[in-house]
């Protein structure tokens, strides 16, 4: 377990390197990522490079013993490349090519700025290939599908639509192209489905147009590793990510890197609503589960955040140690802050680090010292991993589907996610978050929310796994499409008919109308945006529907097949449903619920084989007490506890 | 009475064509619209027609006895078209031309997408000339005042100026362009008032470019009719149009056609506020009067709607029987329905058609088959027409001057026509919406709302009407501008001042703000948006403001002029003013008021000057009962009946 | 004092031209503006001018004795010049060249625009140069900091920047480029900050491009003013202004003209929340204080606005005279208003005048012809002038900074400006805006929100006045730039320290969430927006946060320093706390409080040196009185009086 920052020595004077990195090292600070966007300083003129500051900084951290992260600074090629290579600037989705003056701006697609890329990413491995302070290196930055329609990203994506579909025949199949006379007679006549009003377009297109971007980036990101492998094959190798808008494949973007680095920027203000999922709890799991292994945040909330929009409220006491820990406890064995010092200038300037413009350490800065100290104690969790019984299938093209197409009013992908999660995380369970296509046999319980894109593989990983005694949750609007992002010509949920043991006769998308739902039990609990309504083949009735033409017709549904369950959740609740729900899941699959817990309180277990090292978060601005079953041993304060007393956002870890 | 469907055989494998022929057949469909975007399929390639595939199509429903309406497809040329001719694409209001790869690109100017599309349509035409199985022709598909601002159309603006305005001088003249030396030197100085930001164009020039729209769409439909026509002549042409924010001058779009197609799609939610219109009764009613005389739904309602934006609910039970003869309550023969089955591909698959994707017939298909049924039992009602005692006169051009300069937070031109639309349909009155030129002398009350624009020819036509005896009420915003959307240098409601015999010394554009007015009895009624305060000359009042520094002024005011009389309401109020003044002008004009019908029970009669035959359709959610003033004879149900039992969304019809 | 009016002869018959002077004449007015826009009737056609339908108009006026203003209708060039030079129009912020047809198109850079807007100016001072009748030269017309992005403009920044810091090393030191690359190696590659999006641009450059526009607009009016002094050197020179999104730099923009013009629209509707600022009184002073002297209104509110945007309500009685006097009453000696009569055509139709489109005089003409009676007494306040003893400092810097950079949600420069001077205007001040450079010494008071920006003169100037006695407010965000917008490296704030005897630990950007604060004398007040953590070093606590990890911590202080008192006020909170604190202030500085003044009575001060005239404006809509210390005489009513009663918006005045 390490803590880190991020750091940018060519902002500031030379005269603050060694200082800044002699607090560093007193702190606690074991790994420093530098050069993320330090390309202009590195080659000040087309091939003129200086590399003497850069071996300075690095000597420096030798020196203090402090890792580097050596970033390639490819998200941000020189002013000078830009004005005599202006075509290697992208094009927005109105077919302007952007401003330079921000940063991001390059093509990743443009030869002349992949040439550029790899030559100042070899003249950086070459100088520095098998120097031991170096741990890992970052490639470019922050990547998402950004939809640049440059000519020639237009050029290669009708040279990726030709290889996936061998002629123009089979694209306008696929894209059923007979609709408003759309077919395509040549290769020549496809445009990238970005242009105004964007709706509008093709959601089979829109689809095929996501693929090849997340292609785009493996294939971009894959030659700058080959770049680096070659001169240094053990290295590991990096890029940082976030959830954004348009997030890309998280799957195919780490699948040639050797780990996942999140930018994890957790929210400042605890809201009033519980139904605001503010816990970036999920989104830990959702990152582990990328490649199945523990990770690292690449960059890690130090103060309040702000620029371009207006600024957050500062962190709360408490948070700066809490939220480092939360990421522990889901998985994460690096937590690097973003960043040491806050920039006294550029457009970020507002984007605080762990040390204000002054330089001046403060609050902040003494708690996240107080956090190196802490962690400096978790060595006993060296090797230790998260082992869950449960899962929730997460998959990119979904997420994307649901931006192509909004179903209904309120409908989002994600929430259904959140709700599952939150749901378990309310009993203390480890949940994983992986890919549908991931290995299912390990889980008492799967969630597989919308499962809405055609996905052979994943419908029959989830058909085998149900089939070898696994109990299954399936929500709305899974099996509706072929994989071209077409509906599908069969009763729904189609391919999963026969796992569910029900079919939809009919479904109505009520959007933010609200109406209910009554379980076999007898509660009732409030449903909206869609209505799935069921007729059981086998299946029988978890819950109803209390409104409209369809009351009294299932609304949720369990059925027994082949040795295992396969529940059906045909309409979108709140969080209330999702925990009476989690409970009688975990009852019935046998997985143990801690209860009581205090509403915000994280419980996350990390386990070595032998010893299970358990967390506890108090994701709250209350004071909480949680009873322990019996006396447990605090890594944290080295005492034996039998009840845990969590001041807001406070951790303790007990071994069990 | 015929009811019908929207069918797309080219989007579904051959195997369906005849199945889906024999369920319509069985099903009691009697009208199918096809080819509305095939150009692709019949000309795959320029100048390569292939029309044996919908040979076929058309000898199968020829086979079944199914009329045909053939669409000339001219909406959407195929891509190898504007590849071809990347000059045909529109520009938009922006000046960018707009990215084809959706529907609707053309310019209709083009010259050579107007050869190109007469070339279509006369290979069409000229096949299937004098085939009794094809019913009518559509052309092209919800033509809108869409602004292309190409440079074909540009040009195309000037020479109309120059035609409609000789030279360059009279134009500065009627755009008033001695402001903010605006003035032309030359017709080549004449842009299009669409660029950014609109708000700021000249008025006048933004009516002027209204009407030039119009004129081009006018004279596209007559090309391609010409077309047709040439081939064979007796063939009825139509197109269908839809009530848009770009809507066009329908007299003057259906001017040259034989009748008027209307796209339905009533609300699928029923607003709890009773001030928000969500019946369609008023559209039905405008599309009636466009050529007064029965039309055609080529679009109904079936099933939940939306696709690039979020879904709508689905119909509830009874909405798809209630809709489809509400329509034909207000005066449609023929109800398409669109369409048969929903896409699976393309843009607008989640826009529902009766069949879902699944290809298996349900709920609402059961109840469009119910509809079917009912409608072959209508013979009866073959030749019967609606004649009506109140118009309400609709003007696209005062329509379009709201829009061009919004008056106040709030003022809508339509909604004043609902107002008094929704507060006669109270008493069960049968209503025209036509034109400020139409013939007046048949009615006994006739609204003119807001007459904004100047129009000698209908301000002459209301004055006649109230001479010879007419009952008139105009409202606010009447008289302000000239023919050339200028102010009128006079007092307001300068040439309606003599016909309300009172003037308006001063207006009060209050917005959202409320008042309230008294009228003659007492009664409060809120009012809002705009308070003109009238002095009367000869008027007296109807109602008086309660607030502000024209408190006790009249707000409405009646006259008697001539042998008629004048009302004037100066200002905007909610439903309960107009229902209570609908109430009055009804009783002093002598036209019969059905009182205590439910709220939302909608009542039309439809004669063939023998017989009455009188709907009663329940546009609401709730069970009610009517009773009859004496027993009369249902045709649904064939039973004579003493009082009407409707459910949700039922109709019910009686001979009177 | 003066009243005028604007109006546009070229608008209007000539007919109309005599009848409208005389009708001025004989209700008093004295002042006309004529020409603004009036370019292409001047010059119909390059270089052939046509001034003898001016010279009419100008001999009417001088007829009858009213004073012209002549404009130089630079604004808007005829369009014959923009289809001849069509470089000559702005580029908007995306990079498009903008469309003609509204006004203000010309690019003020380009120079083929100046040279013809520099012959149109010497057309008419040449042949006009000398005539007493005009009173005074309008250059242009509302001038704003508006962002063209031509190449031009491009080009002149470049060369801006190169003249400001000569080598483009010294421009990347004072941009900070070295982050994200940023790093120019050529002024080539410079780029303005419009792009998008727009918010991720570094701020340091977006302040130069703002210094940029200013010195652009200071440069075309020196341009301009020089072709007017070279013909007639002694006529008094303007140009009109606005608080604008877009406000220009108010002190350079006037720097090289005689007086200022303000544009004066108050607000229409009176808001029902007290801590909405309705009051244009704030904006009046900041006006008097950028020459600081009398000034002109010269286009005052005469009826309902709107044009693009929906029309307001029309003035209530009493307000044209109320805002007239108004104006008066915060040092303005010219009250022009616009218009005469409403214009009939083009774009701005429904900016009403004070005769409406009918020319028939209404009840607003006949209070306006009121006004100019009222105005004709008040000869006696000829030569006075207002003398303050309280400040608040206005920086444009500041003012844009925080445009370029939202701090916080709901954080707004200006508001904590208008919260103190609605807070002295409760305890009827004068209350002087003026620049942070200006002479203090003559302040008893000095209010200095927010000094963002670093500026030595003016920090040196606050200084210099503490130690000579005075008594200072200082607001959160003040010392937190370097004259480049980039942080200091410096504890807050900063330069300001030692003056406040303070130090912000740390700051809490809380947004639109409320906390409170509890003064001295334990009063609670809301806080929000922005929360500085105060530690004082020889400061004491004025107030304290409630709530939060600082509870208890000074959020306001106040600090001895030399010979005067510096408080600090580290937050942002509503109306109530202002009041108080403004009391406290007053109490202690010695300057009189009019104590128990109706909410809304504005209370104001002329002085000759030997009398005092004060003014009593009831900005409400409810009917006050007011007790006087003293009897005293009216002279608008010519008697003496021991208490006022005031009606909505009536002024008295009264000589002390």
């Amino acid at each position: 377990m390490r803590i880190g920052v991020d750091h940018y020595p060519e902002q500031w004077d030379r005269s603050l390197w060694e200082k800044d990195a002699e607090l560093m090292a007193k702190t606690g600070v074991r790994v420093v990522r530098i050069g993320e966007f330090a390309w202009s300083k590195l080659e000040p003129r087309d091939g003129e490079f200086d590399f003497e500051w850069l071996d300075e900084v690095i000597a420096i951290f030798e020196r203090f013993s402090i890792g580097v992260v050596m970033c390639a600074p490819t998200n941000c090629p020189p002013l000078w490349f830009y004005k005599a290579h202006p075509e290697a600037v992208q094009v927005g989705p109105d077919g302007v090519r952007i401003q330079t003056g921000i940063r991001g701006h390059r093509c990743i697609n443009s030869p002349i700025f992949l040439a550029y890329a790899k030559r100042i990413t070899e003249q950086l491995i070459r100088r520095y290939a098998g120097r031991k302070i170096i741990i890992a290196w970052q490639l470019d930055n922050e990547l998402e599908a950004y939809p640049c329609t440059c000519e020639v990203c237009k050029d290669k994506f009708r040279s990726w639509l030709s290889d996936r579909y061998d002629n123009i025949e089979a694209v306008n199949k696929a894209f059923g192209n007979s609709v408003w006379s759309l077919g395509y007679s040549d290769f020549c006549e496809v445009e990238p489905p970005t242009a105004y009003p964007k709706a509008w377009q093709n959601p089979a297109l829109c689809m095929d147009w996501y693929r090849f971007i997340n292609d785009c980036l493996y294939s971009y990101i894959k030659e700058l590793s080959i770049v680096i492998r070659k001169e240094d094959p053990k290295v590991p190798l990096t890029t940082n990510t976030w959830l954004c808008e348009n997030a890309p494949d998280f799957y195919k973007l780490f699948d040639n890197l050797d780990f996942v680095s999140y930018d994890n920027y957790p929210a400042l203000t605890i809201p009033k609503d519980p139904e605001e999922f503010y816990s970036h709890a999920f989104h830990l799991d959702l990152m582990r589960g990328v490649k199945e292994q523990s990770f690292w945040v690449m960059e890690q909330l130090s103060g309040a955040t702000g620029s371009w929009t207006p600024m957050s409220p500062t962190p709360r006491p408490g948070m700066i140690m809490g939220y480092g820990l939360q990421a522990i406890a889901h998985g994460a064995d690096t937590v690097v802050h973003f960043r040491w010092r806050t920039a006294v200038s550029g457009a970020e300037m507002h984007w605080h680090g762990l040390i204000d413009h002054s330089n001046v350490p403060g609050r902040r800065f003494f708690e996240f010292s107080e956090l190196c100290k802490t962690v400096s104690k978790l060595k006993v969790l060296e090797n230790t991993q998260m082992i869950s019984e449960i899962a929730i299938l997460y998959s990119p093209e979904n997420d994307q589907a649901f931006k192509i197409q909004p179903q209904t009013e309120g409908f989002y992908y994600l929430e259904q996610l959140k709700y599952f999660h939150a749901a378990f995380t309310r009993y203390g369970a480890n949940i994983d978050v992986v890919s549908p296509e991931s290995d299912l046999s390990r889980y008492k319980l799967v969630v597989a929310p919308t499962m809405y894109i055609g996905d052979k593989k994943a419908s029959e990983n989830i058909y085998r796994y149900v089939i070898q005694g696994g109990t299954l949750v399936l929500t709305n609007r899974s099996g509706v499409k072929d994989e071209n992002n077409n509906c599908v010509m069969d009763t729904l949920p189609a391919s999963y008919k026969e796992l569910i043991g029900a079919e939809i006769s009919e479904y109505d998308p009520i959007g933010a109308q609200e109406q209910t739902i009554r379980d076999f039990a007898g509660n009732e609990f409030v449903c909206r945006q869609w209505c799935d309504i069921l007729q059981p083949t086998t299946a029988r009735a978890y819950a109803e529907y209390n409104d409209n033409f369809y009351r009294c017709c299932p609304a949720v549904t369990m059925n027994r097949y082949c040795g295992g369950v396969a529940y059906y959740v045909g309409t979108v609740c709140k969080s209330d449903f999702y925990e009476s729900f989690a409970s009688n899941l975990m009852k019935q699959t046998g997985i143990p619920r801690l209860k009581g817990l205090p509403r915000g309180v994280e419980v996350t277990t990390r386990t070595n084989g032998l010893d299970d090292f358990i967390f506890f978060f108090n994701n709250s601005d209350a004071h909480v007490t949680i009873p322990l079953p019996k006396p447990m041993y605090s890594i944290i304060d080295s005492v034996g506890k039998d009840k845990l007393e969590l001041g807001p956002f406070e951790v303790d870890i007990v071994r069990k």
